[in-house]
């Protein structure tokens, strides 16, 4: 295996699990922290995993890009809300001809990064990850954490499986995280909007778990309807979704237990929600192919309303 | 005028308002209580309203339709979550020609009483009326009161003013109420449809004021949306609304002071919300006529999801 220095940027639930693993299984790793740095540079990581637990008393902790060295692959582990810092924090960090591997929610978020930094390869991963950050420097890893990785190129043109994939999906394989490749990545782009858009958005608005979603006919129909708009904006772009798979994805929420969506987990800690990359940016999409999502627009302006409200009020909305 | 009598089945914010209003101005008025019974039919009903406060120390309360008299004009003044119980109410009180006059909201409401009473003429009202019931028997005039007549014929065909509403207008005329007559019953609830969608809806399910969900520029386009897609409900029925009308309900909802809907009213005091018939209806007759409205479908959906959460938890989620 490769010598290759990643640089993890937002070590909180998803970069801090995924970067403590990279490094317990031997790879140099680079934290970039904001909050936490004080304390994880003096006492490092601790994950609780449901695959066991581990601790990493010492990590290469950062809090400015500037002072880490220019990585092989640099993790882009921020949520979206949060991509206006990539102009400042990406060029400084990845290494010429490296690989900037972009761990986020949404559509588009691949040619954001390639509006940035030039003579790198940017990969896509689609990460079905449920973590918390518990506290400081300390991580709950709950359930799943699969990545499924694509190679992005301009247009999003399917570009089939990359070596510079394969080296990556070995390495986090070696790590223990579970990796699927996928030849287009797009697809699996608009096919992981298929739950996000309706379970991130209804929970929020609603006030409301999965389950409680799938118990009610109606939710459950608005759930469907949502879905298949999703299947439209992904056709607007050539991607055929098949109907078996709304199924598939309806099924498998009824049998998931009840789960709170990361969007609801962000609105009741008060935290920006991810409304661009997750409903803005596919509707946007969909309109520039001349599609119109009426029903995932008006769910889309719901949550700008929340977002925007939330951000001005001082008490939580809903516990 | 006439020595018709009045009955008024549910005294509540808006028929206990109206009822007194027209004994105030001596008609002969029989008013159907529920829970307020024994505190009215013992101490009358107090009206404290921006035109005059005024009280009725005694008047005919009735706790059982089948002990009123059968009157000349019986106003349905339920909110429509109890229309169920019109087939037990409404035959045993109005008499043979008499006029049944429907002051609900939403679509479709006099069809149902036509399917229940027959020699009657059925009137619509809308009304435009901003009070509250207070406490037992004590019900607060905010603003507004007029209401707009319409006769209703089998198939919504528009029957030009008819001498049974002359008669309605000119005894609420006498009592203080301002009246309006139309030609069209069916384009004026379509109209009133307008306004009522989206700011009921997106209040309840946003916990907004109309003045929030104008501020924000997301709501207020969602609530421009949604009114063209009334628009188009009432089109599929050869009603045109023109879009003048959709801006000067934009501008005079800016304009108006900061406003809870009636919808969210229902809903903060936790009481069943006239989801059917003001999403409900509208959308069927719409998808009836072929025409869909899909971000209306949306807020429908949520609402019945709210609307039977609410019904089924312990406390309020909002307040």
């Amino acid at each position: 295996m490769s010598e290759r220095s990643y640089a993890i940027l937002g070590t909180g639930a998803l970069g801090g699990f995924y970067g403590a693993k990279l490094q317990k299984a031997g790879k140099d790793v680079h934290f970039l922290l904001k909050s936490d740095y004080e304390y994880v540079s003096q006492r490092g990581l601790v994950i609780e995993s449901k695959d066991g637990d581990f601790t990493l008393p010492q990590v290469k902790a950062y809090h400015d890009v500037e002072k880490m060295p220019r990585c092989d692959v640099v993790v882009v582990a921020l949520k979206t809300t949060q991509n206006h810092l990539l102009p400042q924090m990406l060029p400084p960090v990845v290494k010429d001809d490296g690989v900037v591997l972009v761990l986020q929610n949404g559509l588009a978020v691949e040619e954001e990064v390639a509006e940035i930094v030039s003579n790198v390869s940017i990969i896509g991963g689609l990460c079905f990850l449920c973590s918390n950050k518990v506290r400081e420097g300390h991580i709950r890893h709950l359930d799943y954490g699969q990545i499924t990785l694509g190679e992005y190129t301009s247009g999003y043109n399917s570009c089939g499986i990359t070596d510079k994939m394969r080296q990556i999906a070995s390495e986090f394989t070696s790590a223990g995280i579970s990796m699927e490749l996928t030849e287009d990545l797009l697809l699996a782009r608009w096919k992981k909007l298929v739950w996000n858009i309706p379970y991130n958005g209804l929970s929020v608005i609603l006030n409301a778990r999965t389950d409680e979603l799938m118990a009610y006919v109606h939710t459950r129909k608005l759930v469907e309807q949502l879905m298949y708009e999703v299947v439209a904006g992904a056709k607007s772009y050539g991607r055929i979704i098949p109907d078996s798979f709304i199924q598939t994805m309806l099924d498998y929420t009824v049998k998931m237990k009840p789960y709170r969506t990361s969007m609801k987990i962000d609105y009741d800690e008060r935290r920006p929600l991810e409304v661009e990359a997750i409903f803005g940016k596919p509707l946007h999409k969909a309109q520039v192919a001349g599609v119109d999502l009426p029903q995932i627009n008006c769910i889309y302006q719901q949550l700008k309303f929340l977002d925007q409200t939330l951000s001005q009020s001082q008490k939580p909305k809903s516990s």
